[in-house]
């Protein structure tokens, strides 16, 4: 990995996931973050979500990052739009200007200050170790399932880019100890950054727990798909507990409960967040892995 | 106190408040509820605000019911138009066909299992008792400070109303923890209006532990309104436990910490609401009593 010489951090993405906008509104104060090796800019990327306090207006701005879809002048919903005024001003995706964008959101679900990795290169592979060294309690998730071009999250735009997640927290609320953890972690990052820059990284943990996303898990749907049930108590603001073949999983509005039919130790995440009701998504499963920092 | 002749359970008041709608449709069943006697009507209220997924379409539902502006044919938006039709469904409001009216809502704040009274006649205070004793985790809350007629609630339509208020719950999320929460102390007082009706009340505790709601905080603005801070992390999630003058009450967003300043033992609840940022207000603060059940 060469040198990270600028980097973007975009706050309200969504825009009633209120912590990044506020990290933004206080960073945007001059000397409240500066770092030697590179210069960082803030985007706010979707004010008018916010002004309505929505997650969007017209569609998810989070997945309108695909070369494809970039390229469509068709898609011109207010999200479609952002999105490429967007790609125009720290893009262009494949050939950006921006070296290295972090993403803040929130989820509704109790996963903690979690850290969102795309790529398991050697940078990823570091940063994770870096910031599980710093904030212990700090849970790291590679989401390395799909080649960047493909990706349609904001961070795609550039080489590199990382999500920090941080809940629970309700939407259009900012809880102060949610904003706390965006800030730490995304302080954190910047940190590995610099170091990354000055090749003064202190000696890194050889390995470290992390989480890998596998499926995607539905809420339970009659045939004509209404929705018929609902997250079981027993799982409910566990995030990233262990979840194996029989445990309980959903409860239907008649009583009757649902057992998980898995063949793996399964780790939810993303439990029974608001913005998924969209899709009626139930939660994420990962696999537990052991990251080598160095891969 | 005559008999209860009709009862009115009503959810959906705000359309992102999840339980009550969907507690509403587990009891569309046949035989789900039945009292002998009583007769049980279900109202969803905002069924457009919970097909936008919002609170409201226009403006807030549940401040649409003062006599006045039922009488105000002006007041035409689509939530002040919903108002006078529940009116002539249940009402009308000083001589309404129902005779008790219970409200489903849920709140974003650790409020638990809450039931807010908005009278503290014998009826309402035999009731507090009743649901104590059967539910000793429940808080009981009296918003007594309006008369019945001037209440811009939508349960001031009937003689008699309540609000089942549970928490904590994001806005779009359905927690089986808080709708088993709300189920059960809807189905006390369900219970508790046949007792009183069959004259069959068992013998009740003579006083209880209560609040009195006192007054409302502000989210920390500036001259220009603008929003400068946020509630303290200590006092986040606190609901119904003591601030005493000179606790730390909220942050700003520059780092100050603000102490509270107040002359009475206040227990804040509806602690960062999310609903209630509309208004900028950050918590209501109520005194701890005593509630005698005869009064």
């Amino acid at each position: 990995m060469s040198k990270i010489k600028t980097v973007a951090v975009v706050g309200g993405t969504h825009g009633n996931e209120f912590s990044g906008i506020y990290l933004l509104r206080k960073w945007q104060q001059p000397t409240a973050v500066v770092r030697d090796s590179f210069s960082i800019e803030t985007v706010f990327a979707n004010p008018k979500a916010h002004d309505d306090n929505k997650r969007y207006v017209d569609h998810d701005l989070n997945r309108q990052f695909s070369l494809i879809d970039l390229a469509n002048n068709d898609l011109a919903s207010y999200e479609q739009s952002r999105a490429k005024v967007i790609n125009q001003q720290i893009g262009p995706k494949g050939d950006a200007r921006v070296d290295f964008i972090i993403d803040l959101h929130n989820t509704t679900s109790n996963m903690g200050p979690c850290l969102i990795l795309l790529q398991s290169d050697s940078f990823n592979r570091q940063m994770g170790a870096y910031v599980k060294m710093q904030m212990p309690d700090a849970v790291v998730v590679f989401e390395d399932h799909t080649p960047v071009e493909q990706n349609h999250f904001l961070s795609s735009i550039a080489p590199q880019g990382v999500i920090v997640e941080v809940g629970p927290q309700p939407q259009s609320v900012i809880r102060q100890d949610i904003l706390d953890w965006m800030d730490e972690m995304t302080t954190h990052i910047l940190d590995f950054v610099h170091l990354h820059n000055t090749n003064e990284l202190i000696p890194l943990i050889p390995s470290y727990e992390a989480f890998r996303y596998h499926e995607t898990l539905s809420l339970p749907e009659d045939e004509q798909g209404q929705r018929i049930g609902m997250v079981h108590r027993s799982v409910q603001d566990n995030d990233f507990k262990p979840l194996r073949n029989g445990d309980l999983i959903f409860t239907l509005f008649d009583g009757t409960e649902v057992h998980w039919q898995g063949d793996y130790e399964a780790y939810p995440h993303f439990i029974n967040e608001a913005a998924y009701y969209d899709n009626n998504l139930a939660m994420s499963l990962a696999k537990k892995i052991v990251m080598e920092t160095k891969g």
